[in-house]
């Protein structure tokens, strides 16, 4: 996304935990917690894996390394282990990383940073639910018109149209939290995900490691990947219902209509009496588009064989996309609802 | 779907849950139920909740004129109400229907079909993971090939790779029962949702018709429609699973690979020698079907105002189609293991 | 698609172009063709190809082997031969689809189909231009607001409005009449495509067939599907125009604008003074279900080796369902535009 | 995307011809030109149209600025029209931008992007063309085992193979030079989209200033996106057919077929003895996304009365990530032929 469009349509704060340097921050840690499960376990030393918490500590990526590298490898993480590997003695080196793959650092740092991004998206979720409530309370007897098939129908009140944008997002709200524990969990499988490679003690570091990144231990499941598509799901459809607010908004706010009246909107090069209700059609625009990803994203489910560098890029290139676009519809809704600066009855 | 497609890629037991007949037949236990929900909390006469029951007991729909009703209306319940009103006499005729308005009555058959649909997923899910425990139990010491990214990687067995497949199926499984209970409810809003029809009556309305229908009761969600399209998004999910292995089996099948010898197999019009992986090559279409269903209902949040056709019949034009695909994938899944008759290890 | 819902959202006639009876006749004019191209270069007897010519006059297809042959080999032909091989002499037996595959015989005739459809889509396409001339003609002089980011913009005209659905109307119209040349060409190559099983005479064979059939000749295009997503991906843009005519007349025909007047509308089972614009609505929801089938379509491009069973079936899931989704977009819209009675420029 | 995921995924190139530096540049042009042609039809003072073409010039855009007017405006034109607008003299200021509106700088300045972007894209298939028939002419009479259905067939050779995604890749390039007459043309409007703002000269205007960008002049096609979904199609397809080679390649370079050999692979942070098809599985990943996003750019269609906001961001959300995409996946084909090294017929 160009960064005009992202002024539109990204999320900064989305973005941030989604950049680089949180992905390689999240990779770090999962080798240093993986070192250390593995000296807690013996299957490393002890002072190794200090050595290389101390070099990851102290680490500086050569970016353009690892940029070629992962044109070269479809994965950072072979040339950020080159570089890291580097600043290791030679006989730390063969620790680090070891018995992983690099699907149990990506798929882990992953996880990691959305151990970040699920309460951001929850609060921003309730912030908008006060919002709502807020307005309930001033305007909720207020008159309007309900309209079922683009027709005027029957009156109801303003309470009446908000509760039911309010009781889906506390549903979304709710299965967010529903959906965390089995989604934070661990990813450590080795090379072909049975853990052959930590000899018999696999699932003791992955223990281990959960327990050291505070997520939760689970069975590898590098090539199973409804968890994360599942979560893909369900910001389409919390992306959807903002959708469903902004589209009932602009319908509402149309000239002819007049029930709702926003503070501000968006000017136009050529009509100057003209107040666009931009945030609403905004929330429409990114509701397809988080469909239109969730629908892609189902396609990586066909993770063939013991890992895809196909699917799992298709995950890359439409999850991330997915958080972003869905945090700024979180965003945009919070902003479109304080435009909102009362509601009045259509005179039909 | 003509019949030729349906044969391979349909499921004569899902298409019946979700005939026209089955729908007619949820729609008329609806009105019944409608009707014995109002005389007991007073709305309607005890004895015309009576004559509507029995008038739905012998009733015979006249189809072609149900045809052109939904042709006309956009939903059939106005034509299929008019039929069973003229069995009514003249004072029962108004206590049909009272309150309720169409969508109602769809969106309530169509949960309650659903509650015949999904015991039987699930049972086809736990079939197949029968059949996995069988294949592990006769065959999973087998040594196989693990292949990453399209390559020979290391050998694991055919525990390991059963495993996976099967922790996926219990997740899914667990998801249906996980999203069941707040699925399988009850639909009542009256004209605008916010059943205001109900002469203040409505929240007992809704409660006792929840109970008789055995469904749970809730808020009015007719515009908010995210559990139908989270049951879609988790079908999507499901049949990627199953398109995993059909995928993983259909590699692992090739002449060069012969990871895995099939029982039958496909004949060739042109080429009698071979024998084509049929069901597993299915399993990945039905993948991409259902991803791209998956992604099209999502659309479907955006149901603008208090009743969106649009929207409602995008849900018709997928939610069908996507249960059947799913049930189909199952299907033929389960045909696939059956057809498996041993492992070999790759002679590389 | 039950019924019902194919009385909303179903075309009679395109249904009957693309059915099984439709495909198994277009299958047997194939081998049929087939059978007198291969007589003419000499590749098999006269007498035989006058056989089978006859044998097909006369076939009377057992139906259930043909469903149980389609299941078990994902494609109807190898048990279509089995019927008609039967009815032949043994000597001719051999000559029957001397040389080609299934997918020669189910491709072809999906173009054959197609020669019968796009003319009927095409004259649809004709009919709506010309209502809208006609409603150009009546009323194109009539004040109507122009509303940009759904808000009153300025004054326009009728003929304003109608002007850019007819010139995207158009443009359609052409590009059916661009691609069908590229379009509506034989499918010959044998078991892997090449025409070794031709005996040398493979390309003289297909040019005789493409003759005989009225086709154009092409290489082999077995595994380069282009040409029926391209199809598709214009029957999603042509329902896409009729989809944003459905949504601004929709948007015309809201109660307090008032644009349009419409002279029918569905009638509602719970509030008799609506009259909601049903089709309009159907037209928005089929752009929405087509730009769907359309973006799983594309999948169907990664049609590995030299045939997949699982693209070919992703096509056949996909294809008609578009194509009788186009159909029944030009058949609503044509109605719709028969409703419209006239228009009115907006108070506002 | 992210810095590393477009090392891997991204086309520099392409997003250098859609970066915000360059859409800025394809406006200023536009208003440049639309200054210019206004004043040789005497709607403006040719003075005046020069102090505009003298203020773009010497303009330094304060990106902040613009960035707020993005996100204010939905649309970075008024923004910008501000900032210029500044540097001009007050009898000046009236003239810029004077009778178009946003739509008609923003369209016209992605064709003019287009008219660099097509060419290029056609030379990347000329590239791979070449380049695929530099494989034939070395490798074309190898053996090759054709594979129907996953399973191997019967031999043919490296000519056969190559012909098809060549044939494939010689429509695309043809359809490309095919659409762009229609699509590479300049738009121009006004509010509404019907030249009234052009006191009657619109038309002349139009033409003069297709005349001066080297465009093609057409009717005002504001809300008839067929054009841009049409390219955004046939580039989905472009990069299926790219996806078909990947997978092919993949397929072939299974270490159990061995039919093709790649002289590089990525390395594996576990296994040092594999050799991974990285560019063959992007370019499988790459085709999915693409197919994603055409199907969403397709709901594009659905674009509202006379500006849809939402339907535009749409396009904006997915057309130049299609563009983008499908660059890169021109990019890695040509590199993974280049490390093509030769191909051998599989053992079996």
């Amino acid at each position: 996304m160009s960064r005009l469009l992202g002024a539109l349509a990204g999320d900064p704060e989305l973005e941030a935990l989604l950049s680089d340097e949180a992905q390689l921050t999240a990779i770090l840690r999962f080798e240093v917690a993986l070192a250390q499960s593995e000296a807690a376990v013996g299957l490393i030393d002890e002072v190794v894996a200090r050595e290389i918490a101390l070099a990851v500590e102290q680490f500086i990526p050569d970016w353009p390394a690892l940029l070629a590298g992962m044109a070269r490898d479809g994965v950072v993480v072979p040339a950020l282990l080159a570089q890291l590997g580097a600043t290791l003695t030679a006989s730390a080196r063969p620790a680090l990383h070891w018995g992983a793959t690099s699907q149990d650092a990506i798929d882990t740092a992953l996880v990691l940073q959305l151990v970040a991004i699920l309460p951001l998206l929850q609060s921003r979720i309730d912030t908008i639910r006060t919002q709502l409530a807020s307005l309930v309370e001033q305007h909720g007897a207020t008159a309007l018109m309900a309209h079922t098939r683009m027709q005027a129908a029957l009156p109801f009140t303003v309470t009446d149209k908000l509760r039911s944008w309010d009781e889906a997002l506390a549903r979304h709200r709710a299965a967010l939290t529903a959906l965390s524990p089995d989604l934070l969990v661990v990813q450590l499988g080795g090379p072909i995900g049975n853990r052959s490679s930590f000899e018999g003690q696999g699932d003791r570091v992955a223990e281990a490691l959960a327990s050291r990144l505070e997520l939760r231990d689970a069975p590898c499941w590098h090539t199973a990947r409804d968890r994360l598509i599942g979560l893909g799901a369900r910001l389409a459809m919390l992306a959807g219902t903002l959708g469903k607010i902004g589209a009932d908004i602009a319908l509402m706010a149309q000239s002819e209509v007049g029930a709702v009246t926003l503070a501000a909107g968006g000017t136009s090069s050529s009509m100057s009496h003209k107040h666009n209700p931009v945030k609403a059609e905004l929330l429409v625009a990114l509701a397809h588009h988080t469909a239109g990803l969730s629908g892609t994203l189902n396609h990586a489910m066909l993770h063939e064989s013991e890992r895809s560098g196909a699917a799992w890029t298709v995950e890359w290139l439409t999850l991330p996309a997915l958080l972003v676009s869905t945090g700024a519809s979180l965003r945009l809704a919070s902003t479109l609802l304080q435009e909102v600066v009362g509601f009045a009855e259509a005179a039909t």
